[in-house]
């Protein structure tokens, strides 16, 4: 890409690193950032393809904010505040209006999550973004996936299978009734990761994950860090209104369990603790290893790669 | 790529996650880094594409380790000390041979840098690497561009145009003799960013960057910066025995100040202080703005576009 279009493209990813963890901003060899003393810095990275993360032809200002939410959803399931992004970004051209509206997400999400853009480089390919998120955490708050303790209750935030859903329906599997289409296109398009839950989670919460690659497999990675088995009761997944009007509640239930995309968070309380508001108790943690759903085989069968144990 | 190709690869970069700033590693939602109390975090990122940064071809131990070090010469420029760093890796395919090869690079820019790997992804496509790297920084030491003053003597570490003369030796542009012509090629492959360097200068040095878009470029944007001009003396740019070796010294000046790839480190000393052993004095900073070379039209003439101002 010529440098000029590379300034063309920097233009609309300028001006979006103000914050108040933020020392020094865009255009020095580093950004510099500020965490509290006592505080520890948590990192990680996500990376979002076109045609594999998302549909070919999402809207730019979806692909911005739902990558940025995407990986955010991890400081989320720590316990941390945000405070700062870098974005990797490869794009095929560099088209105004494209960018324009590219930017309009990307500044939604850095509002959104009081997450400044404070680093970035654009290389030309086939769409991908790289999204790597800092955050911080009070020294020894942080919420880790192996902390799960035999007798917690499982609980998990929202509605799950929304993500499935939602992309169902733009992919065209499914016309689902007015205003159950809008909704789950929404759901797909602009998740939002629980990062206010998170932190109220960091006081009390035992483990926590979010859900990503679909609430089994979820779980099923808890299980294992923590050295235990989970017992899930399907029926207890929260299902949106949406999802509950599916003509076929196995696909329905499948999309909560085994779908991915939900960015919810799947956490485990001590005894004694109800899930906070807008989060359902859904299965308890036990002695063993993997994720029992009980007999409803069918609804899991060929997820079998989803979940640490087979279904039975 | 299916999951147990991710998995496959996912081996090749694990185990690399030790290091004394590191609470922990990969494996959760987010890898957890500790800084000490009076630090400041600095972060920056930096794409490598196969054919634009690096030739196709490329053996993957050097298109490893070189990623990381483009990466991390930003923190040297800031005067950082290394904290860990994030992978964002598209590869086309899933090679155990060149994986294993990539590891080794890996591993060893790890070692060097004492950069331990907390976070990554993997997609498929074409080859691009996105590292993400953190360090700290004692409180109001960072080292900016924008503290260049008018008479600052104006240093550079190392020798420049290495990288360019590196690439040409690669590209069969320029065969010159044993032993310039392995010196060269490792000058490329197996650049190393001055981190030691950075963290000795942030007691004196009023600005540096570090040396990746080429001499002038580079001098031009914390010229810029600062709001200063710079007189800079081409003859005393330092050259390696390789490039000094070149039939033609105007090439070799060339690829020394506007060839980019060096990861030396540029930086400005107020007046008392000598170049710390191993850099050199190339100019001083003037009142006024831009970089004039002198009457030297000939050598940076068509590189306009890598200067702040037009050669004279």
């Amino acid at each position: 890409m010529p440098d000029d279009e590379f300034s063309l493209i920097e233009q609309y990813f300028s001006g979006l690193d103000a914050g108040g963890s933020v020392e020094l901003g865009v255009g020095d060899d580093c950004a510099i950032l500020r965490l509290e003393t006592g505080e520890r810095l948590v990192t990680s990275v996500d990376t979002q393809v076109d045609g594999v993360h998302f549909p070919p032809g999402t809207p730019p200002q979806h692909v911005a904010f739902r990558a940025v939410s995407a990986a955010v959803s991890d400081l989320a399931a720590m316990g941390a505040r945000p405070l700062g992004m870098t974005l990797a970004v490869t794009l095929p051209q560099a088209d105004a209006a494209w960018l324009a509206l590219f930017r309009e997400g990307l500044a939604a999400a850095v509002s959104e999550y009081s997450l400044p853009l404070v680093g970035g480089d654009t290389t030309r390919g086939p769409l991908c973004l790289s999204v790597q998120v800092m955050g911080a955490v009070p020294v020894g708050k942080a919420i880790k996936r192996s902390g799960a303790q035999v007798g917690d209750t499982l609980c998990v935030s929202g509605y799950l299978g929304d993500g499935a859903g939602g992309l169902a329906v733009l992919e065209g599997r499914w016309q689902p009734g007015h205003p159950h289409a809008a909704y789950l296109e929404q759901r797909f398009y602009r998740p939002r990761a629980r990062v206010a839950l998170g932190r109220q989670l960091r006081d009390y919460a035992t483990a926590a994950i979010d859900v990503s690659d679909g609430l089994l497999a979820d779980i099923g990675h808890m299980a294992a860090a923590s050295g235990v088995g989970v017992r899930l009761e399907p029926d207890s997944v929260p299902l949106s209104a949406a999802l509950l009007s599916h003509d076929n509640k196995d696909t329905a239930l499948r999309w909560a369990l085994a779908g991915g995309d939900d960015y919810e968070l799947c956490f485990c309380l001590p005894g004694g603790h109800e899930p906070p508001a807008g989060a359902a108790c859904i299965g308890e943690v036990v002695a063993g290893e993997g994720v029992d759903c009980g007999d409803d085989i069918d609804i899991v069968s060929g997820y079998q790669h989803f979940s640490a144990s087979a279904p039975r």
